[in-house]
């Protein structure tokens, strides 16, 4: 890893909540590994071992239903981790991880840990503020499901990117859109559906491409919808 | 606080990561609260103070969205808590919670931590522990969210309630149809048209009443929904 890319993740809310010296120390000893489009990563109900943290790329977490149905439960791209719980506890994946792009994940051992003064104590604290931002995230996510369509989580998923993006007014979509239609909670052809109700407001896609014309337009049509 | 009560409470999933000492000490802490029917117990961004066990009756975890529509994120009963994170780092409440029963919460103080040896550390594996428990409800409840029909929530629902009341066919919903609605993601007509759709497997409802004609029945449609 280089240092540029250490002292990134360093500002990621996983290593914010540790000392400087176990941080170094963590990333000193953990295992960066490389995934083609596909690949698994981990998968739910075994061991988890490490905790996975994302150093590019982007990863799909999912369930799989008795039924052999798959609940994408989240996208994570650079700085976001998983199985951090599970990793320290010698626990096992609650979910299954795959990456939907080429990928980095640095894995780390939370079990060997160093000798750094009080590692275990400070682990403990980050791994408690991490379970805690991702437990918020699935009751925002619960939340989306249970009052918003789809329409208006897709206009929420657009805004969202339109700002990491930097406003910009044209980009392409992190992943497929199968993979966004799960991501959102809907089948393939109500994503279809969800994107032709934006037109009137200035969105259009082709394929992974996605142009709106109109920002203060989608922003009102988000507003709206909600009220 | 009756000590058979304190018994039952000290089996749940809280205590339990607790030594028996410090269990004892903050349970003589504690303030029990009566809540009647549609009381406010917390609301979502205010401070939450305590830690929230449920000692009997049911409680209503939900947020409202910005449209103001609510969204049940859970339903609570005896032994259940919520607000451990928070109240662990003198946080905020990441939803509001009201009594649907009448119904009596304990109040923990978790930050007058009392001379109990290593009492800090023991409480931050115990919230560790239930913030993941809370954590893999929530990715559980996403993924019934995704991937099952309403009808599919509710067959499951019932199986689960009806293992829960000891094999009654006949019982009653522990709390009105409208929060099982909410509480499942669906509309109230929804809920109406899947109690409808299970009339053929032997379900019948009026008001709060179930009965379960054929178990197994049920269960079969419960597979060969899912297959």
């Amino acid at each position: 890893m280089t240092p540029h890319l250490a002292q990134v993740l360093a500002k990621g809310p996983l290593f914010q909540q540790l000392p400087p010296k176990l941080c170094q120390c963590l990333i000193s000893k953990a295992q960066p590994r490389s995934y083609g489009r596909g690949a698994v990563i981990c998968l739910q109900g075994e061991q988890a071992r490490t905790l996975k943290l994302v150093l590019d790329g982007w990863v799909k977490l999912y369930r799989l239903s008795g039924s052999g149905e798959e609940a994408v439960l989240a996208t994570l791209q650079a700085a976001d981790s998983f199985d951090e719980v599970a990793a320290l506890q010698g626990g096992i994946s609650q979910a299954s991880a795959e990456a939907v792009s080429p990928c980095t994940v640095l894995h780390l051992d939370l079990q060997a840990i160093c000798a750094c003064e009080r590692a275990k104590e400070h682990l403990q604290a980050a791994v408690l503020h991490m379970a805690s931002h991702h437990l918020d995230g699935m009751m925002a996510q619960v939340e989306g499901l249970k009052v918003q369509t789809g329409a208006q989580r897709l206009t929420r998923y657009l805004i969202d990117l339109y700002e990491a993006e930097g406003g910009a007014i044209e980009f392409e979509l992190p992943f497929e859109k199968v993979i966004l239609a799960g991501k959102l909670g809907m089948k393939p052809e109500s994503l279809s559906r969800a994107f032709a109700r934006l037109k009137p407001v200035g969105v259009s896609s082709s394929h992974r491409l996605v142009s709106i014309r109109d920002m203060s337009k989608l922003r009102a049509y988000a507003e709206a919808t909600a009220a």
